[in-house]
């Protein structure tokens, strides 16, 4: 796999990560072969130079590698084991990444199916947002085979930054978790610090250039601050538009406290956050950036 | 004050932060008087060059600043406002700062007083932990009148590398407040992601390295990891020894707590936190360092 | 004590509940002296034969017992220990019984001054609500001398059914605030059940018929049921008027998380629904019956 | 089924609930034929007259009504529809009862196999625990057909007191969740409540005497008060041995939290207490009543 140009790519999922990533793989030099349910995504990627397939089956003609970035397990696990799922049509040598986050039982359980059919598959979440997407930046949260890895790093490379190989089959989306939860957690606490101090009469703005350089320091505090006017280039300065949706958080949320409950953990603070974003999607805001949630404590803010 | 060597200080409370910060004024030519209740201390500081006075009354003679670091609003009100408190002794033309971390509405009442005696007052909290005050890299989070300020800067500048004014009397203790708040959250939603990923057999080393470039990145993933041997520098590497108490955690957490009723704020995830210490208290680690809260959901950890 | 008719009473604050509570005293055969700073609550008193005076102080001449009940502890230690406070002037062998919720420690620092004056005081909070001080079937949670309790028993009895002896000046207080915050809680998470039963198509009436004869069974599901048109006599089949309002439930919950925190103790519940409370007051239901918290998990409920 | 002799009960799970509830049918007059993984429990139940099978499936000949009572999901699903099921065995008039508490998507499962099959199924879990179901005064929260329930009455009304129907298939354990989780959170507040009143010095028994006749009494103030010595019959003053264990606990408020997920339901303090009651059983109190749970907040209680 030396070589980009002789990687053909089946790409499935284009959405506003999927498109991005798959743009990067023709700058890098690999032939991309997509598909899309929705139309205007396909004309998107089309417009990237991706080669748009008639299916999701279509794409895999001739491919040396899928990616799949996709929205929640059920789709995963209909893409590859559904009726007429493609699992069943993938060449023995075609090696599998799913970027998707999902359930790391859902992860676990299309891998064992991949493997039962003598196929390679890795289960490969980012970190980055569509900001790393569009970028190149991403960070891949790998789990699987080490010599499967070997072989998707010039692949991941062309998309992302950094490569953490985190474990067998499902360890990249239980790491994936790990992350999301505390992110919820600490973006939420700092809304609520932020209010706090804001209600006491501080400046939002030296409020948070203090904790970013302070130990309350966080991408929260400095990239994705929640208080409007903070940061200019923040979802909270563009009325909680684009970014991160709630709904997203609080479905990757619902998924920690599914992992944390299968093996009895405690996450007394993750549990609470879900709720948090639960109560901001039922106030109206389940479409907005999750830094919207700031507005539960601050409705003026 | 242009010339440290003509500005005596007077330096009241030289426990593991004040003793430092006094030699540190002393190492920049300022000539230091101090006290403390504690003989070790004394002992201590006066080992760093201070000159040790027979109470705290006895260090103002002469001074033209006065700094105070004590543990808690008792103290400070006492060391001021109560019977032979030294507010009564202060030379007018002597400044006032308070570096300890108290409530808010203590640091404006001793503000009040020194205002109504014709002192300027300064409280000027810090951010860094006994690490920044020995390195002489503390971040002072500031609250009072702006010429104050200005008078205090170079002293401060001897003692650390940030200043930030937050505005009027208490201000500092606010902000302080508000970085202390979330970063005890942080800090325990960053044990409750570890131990999750630990009991999915995810390495704690990978998995911190992962989140450490990733968006939940925090200074509890990178500098003070709750798990043993993540950082070898860390407390958690030794016992979880030395650092921040936990106990002091929960003491700022209960000012948070009190200052968000005062006001009617709503701080959810402050208060749980504020709980999940105080357990981590009845478990009886509340001497050892607060990342030792992780032990709470991770006892074999 | 024994014949009402020779036992004048003075009662200061004839409000939704001090109102009813006087009324019953005159009915009892007690002569009563009132007073209040509204105009129509002395009106409404005096058409149930209070005799209304020109001040609180003014009520005092000649009684042999003071019964105060008021809002918040700022009123209580202004009443009694303000300037023109009325300690100074009760006579010696009058008994005072305040029967206000507020903070224990102001309660133990009025019936320190009364003591310190020769005064016998009680701090009696009641249980019951508006309902209840109009029956005259209150709790009273006492707290104080018990040779001042049984003094004061006949006066209690002309207003409740119900006497509980907690100890010593500020027990009633305490007692009464654990109360509350069960009350809180239980309320609350009665909410999310029915809630939570509802989202799946229960009907809530069968629900609550259910859960009444079952081991939730609580007040919430039997007497205020927070859903609407469960219980036709709950504030929630009225719009959530009447009944105890969100803001002093927020107002008793503060109470009871000072109360914890003054001695370290963990009431993790406890303070969860105290950010619930204030939510729902962000909300706009501050002024509401406390029920109405079921609106943050169900707007539609 | 107007005559119990002529009604043939096969019991399924003869433990701590079904062995005194196939107890209760025998005493009723109904032929019963059970079976039991554990020998201990089939010997007992032997004593109480039940015809002993050899196996599950051995237990439905001649059966007019099917009973099960078995600890969770898993175990209904694999006796009703694994390798070797049930359900293929059963005649097409037999009411099949099930009383296990599982989760609601699981009964629906079951009972949506049962219909294609032909076969009425109801679920009915129950109140009351180990003492209800020996007494003989359970509560059934049935799920399922109305024409199903009637014919299933007399059974039931040989075993408990109260039937409440609460819907389709699946709605007799959603109540039953919803009753649990409420349960849950009211054991755990209650226990907050009086660790808070003692730690101030109350005497448990008078503070709960008073609860139990306030807006915070409940089934955890009176019948399994979680402080020892105040009701003598309680877990709490036996070492917190019997009753019902912190773990079947936290598995229903699992059950709550995964119902609540599935719709989007929002659930905070039921959310908490799960991880109360998982921090519980980290202390190792797993194995002891749930109202063991107090024991986090008070240690020494």
């Amino acid at each position: 796999m030396s070589d980009a140009a002789s990687t053909p790519v089946a790409f499935i999922g284009l959405g506003n990560m999927g498109g991005p990533m798959a743009a990067n793989l023709r700058r890098a030099g690999f032939p991309v072969r997509g598909f899309d349910l929705s139309e205007p995504a396909c004309k998107q990627a089309a417009d990237q130079g991706v080669d748009i397939a008639e299916s999701a089956r279509a794409t895999l003609a001739g491919a040396k590698v899928l990616v799949s970035m996709l929205p929640a397990s059920r789709h995963v696990e209909s893409l590859y084991l559904g009726e007429d799922g493609v699992l069943a049509a993938i060449e023995k040598d075609t090696l599998i990444i799913d970027c998707s986050t999902i359930a790391p039982a859902s992860a676990q359980k299309v891998a064992a199916a991949a493997t039962a059919r003598g196929l390679a598959m890795l289960d490969a979440p980012v970190s980055g947002g569509t900001a790393g997407a569009a970028a190149g930046t991403l960070t891949f949260i790998v789990g699987g085979d080490s010599k499967a890895l070997e072989r998707a790093r010039p692949v991941l490379e062309a998309m992302g930054r950094n490569i953490f190989h985190m474990g067998d089959a499902g360890a990249g989306q239980v790491a994936k978790l790990c992350n999301n939860m505390a992110l919820g957690v600490i973006m939420a606490v700092t809304g609520e610090a932020i209010a706090l101090g804001a209600a006491h009469g501080l400046d939002p703005k030296t409020l948070s250039a203090m904790m970013a350089v302070s130990t309350s320091r966080s991408w929260a505090t400095e990239v994705c601050n929640p208080w409007p006017g903070v940061i200019e280039t923040a979802p909270a300065s563009r009325g909680y538009t684009g970014g991160f949706g709630n709904d997203l958080m609080l479905k990757d949320l619902g998924l920690a406290v599914e992992a944390a409950m299968g093996i009895g953990a405690t996450i007394p603070l993750g549990e609470l956050a879900r709720n948090l974003y639960a109560l901001n999607r039922t106030a109206g805001r389940g479409g907005l950036d999750f830094s919207s949630v700031v507005k539960l404590v601050a409705p003026e803010g």
